[in-house]
């Protein structure tokens, strides 16, 4: 008799975004002319920049002659990408990392649901609320927590709220905890953590022999000055920290797919028997085991990313972006609403007016408007009273939906 | 206290590939002028097929424009892809297998090796010896066995004997197993299971309600008739067993990343308060939890292996594969060695002399016609006595190669 993983059940049922998909579909069948605008999803919008197109065709064209084939390649990714992100990524911004602590992959959404593999399924697990579900869901697949409240809270999860009062920037927890999932610029809230926000969690792993899983997919919308890209740039951060990178935003492979997570070799845990264990031996266990390396193509693509007009073309989008991001902001601020985030991410963070729920928000403006945005409670109880919207769209879609959220709330 | 998963400790060290790789190393600095041919790893050699670039590229173009971009796909892969292999790879051999049964993903080896997640720790698993080992490895990292003995077999496995005695087609075990590995054409005997075979297979995982997970990952080269190609041309086998199928071989896609699985909705588990539960619709929450679909232009060039032309290509790289295959048969049994596989499988097992082990055979085969192959000891103690070779070459270096071996045993 095959016995399933009964920990699949206890995951809430209704996930984020199929809901809303459903809400939408719902409303599109009762007013079929009614032109619905999106600044729900996440999702880019902008072309794939030229010079990573070019890479990715002649890609496609070495794979068609013998001399120029590329069969299996290295699961953890080719050298001419490993070294440019190295260079790059980090090298420039003065941090460390050597080659062969990167990892390439298909998505940082697999990297941060498969990471927690690497840790006993009694690890004692801090996660921000509100959140990107990923992080949560995959721990509980895994058997780290009890059944889900009516909050949608799972027992054994140490929470860190992420409120107004503390600017969305959790504390580290009084209590002693093994792995913490942070993410900044932060999706939803699109907060930024500054060097001592940052230090103040290197100083806590250093303390608990903790591990900070460090998610900084948001990392090339930080528009200001002085407020840390990578967690490496912190002091001691290379003993404590794994951190994951993305193409999906920075680059618009959100249809490409490629990602990388780093995996500095002084990071370690603590074998049943008390001996470290370096997590870099672990990962690379996992990785080559599960995983036979992102397609060539795609991986020339990433590489691209860092030549000088392949960079220029995508700081260009990331700008097109960031502009949206203050239409919104000044749009709705305008209305008299509190609006967070931003301005270093392309996320903003928007308080709903008082009385109205998320979904209630949602429902609304989706009514009125014909607007999509997130509600803020599917990200966790403490995204309750606040809606997500998104700067990815088309400058046009996002001035016309303003001016209808205007009209309909003005 | 980051505790570590301890599962990974238990693993056997020296993983086949690296192992032959710091061997072959090793010969090349002392011997700098051998010239080396690689018989080994199973990596195809044929560059990617005209039509199958052309489907690639002509996607990379439709990415560069705001009305041909695409962002994130269905998890689930494209629909233009999941009907074409509906069409294609079931209905074609009779076998009805819904679109949204069939999961695109960006390899078998991750398919193989992420579906042991669906299942209870304490679940029962059979694996064949010899065996692709992912499917062993995966089982072990969740926690599934005990320690491996002196011969790396692991505590808690239930394993199947494949040996020329019974062709290399194990019988289902006496004791009851919830899981079943089973991979035909075989990695790495070449052996295929007639239906009589499988048949016996989906009546044991019926009447002891276990499930089987069918690697078809080489059914491509299938030549002779009535060999299923599929687990579900078997009655019954809808609601026993899961098939991955993978584009690697069958299309050279190796360095490019595709496959797919199937996982029909009469399949289910049971939950522990005995209810029972679909594997579609646990593996749909897997999938979409950890998994961001596959490149779009990978899956369009997936799709292009199912047009007459393509698929033309394809069969052509097969069968000169396939007499590769015929001509290392040939050869190798003209010096008296007793030969398997090959005929309905790009695998040759060639059974060492007498007293010759696999890693004495390797070594003399390396060191004195500098050609590798694979000790079959790699996949499993079952394996010892027997080499594994692969018809993935040029057919120069096939020839070249099966000379130097005729001249240094002849």
């Amino acid at each position: 008799m095959a016995r399933i993983n009964d920990n699949y059940l206890k995951l809430a049922a209704g996930y984020l975004f199929p809901e809303i998909g459903r809400r939408v579909r719902a409303f599109q069948q009762t007013h079929p002319d009614a032109s619905i605008i999106r600044l729900g999803i996440g999702d880019v919008v902008l072309p794939l920049p030229p010079s990573i197109c070019d890479a990715m065709s002649a890609a496609v064209e070495e794979m068609r002659s013998a001399t120029g084939f590329h069969g299996y390649g290295p699961e953890q990714g080719y050298d001419f990408l490993r070294s440019a992100i190295a260079e790059h990524d980090f090298a420039c911004r003065g941090v460390t990392i050597d080659e062969d602590e990167i990892f390439i992959s298909d998505g940082s959404k697999c990297d941060s649901g498969n990471v927690q593999e690497l840790f006993a399924t009694d690890a004692r697990v801090a996660i921000p609320d509100p959140v990107y579900p990923v992080y949560l869901d995959t721990n509980v697949m895994a058997g780290r927590t009890g059944a889900a409240d009516r909050d949608g809270r799972y027992q054994g999860i140490v929470y860190l709220p992420c409120t107004a009062q503390n600017g969305f920037l959790p504390s580290p927890p009084r209590e002693k905890v093994d792995l913490v999932y942070l993410c900044f610029p932060n999706n939803p809230t699109g907060a930024v953590a500054h060097r001592d926000d940052l230090a103040r969690w290197v100083a806590y792993a250093h303390e608990y022999d903790a591990v900070l899983l460090f998610d900084a997919a948001y990392e090339a919308f930080i528009t200001e000055p002085d407020i840390p890209h990578s967690i490496y740039e912190l002091d001691g951060a290379k003993e404590v920290a794994l951190e994951f990178r993305s193409y999906s935003k920075t680059a618009g492979f959100t249809g490409t797919r490629c990602a990388y997570m780093v995996v500095p070799k002084a990071v370690s845990g603590v074998a049943a028997d008390g001996t470290r264990v370096d997590l870099h031996r672990l990962w690379n266990r996992r990785h080559t085991t599960k995983f036979n390396g992102v397609s060539y193509p795609v991986q020339r693509a990433a590489a691209a990313c860092y030549s000088p007009r392949g960079h220029a073309e995508l700081r260009t989008n990331i700008e097109y972006y960031m502009t949206n991001a203050a239409l919104i902001r000044r749009s709705l601020a305008a209305l008299g609403l509190a609006v967070h985030g931003g301005i270093n991410a392309p996320y903003v963070w928007v308080q709903t007016p008082t009385g109205l729920g998320s979904w209630e928000f949602f429902d609304a403006v989706l009514t009125r408007a014909h607007v999509v945005c997130t509600p803020g409670a599917g990200f966790g109880s403490c995204g309750e009273g606040y809606v997500r919207l998104s700067a990815f769209g088309r400058r046009e879609d996002v001035e016309e939906a303003l001016e209808r959220i205007s009209r309909a709330l003005g």
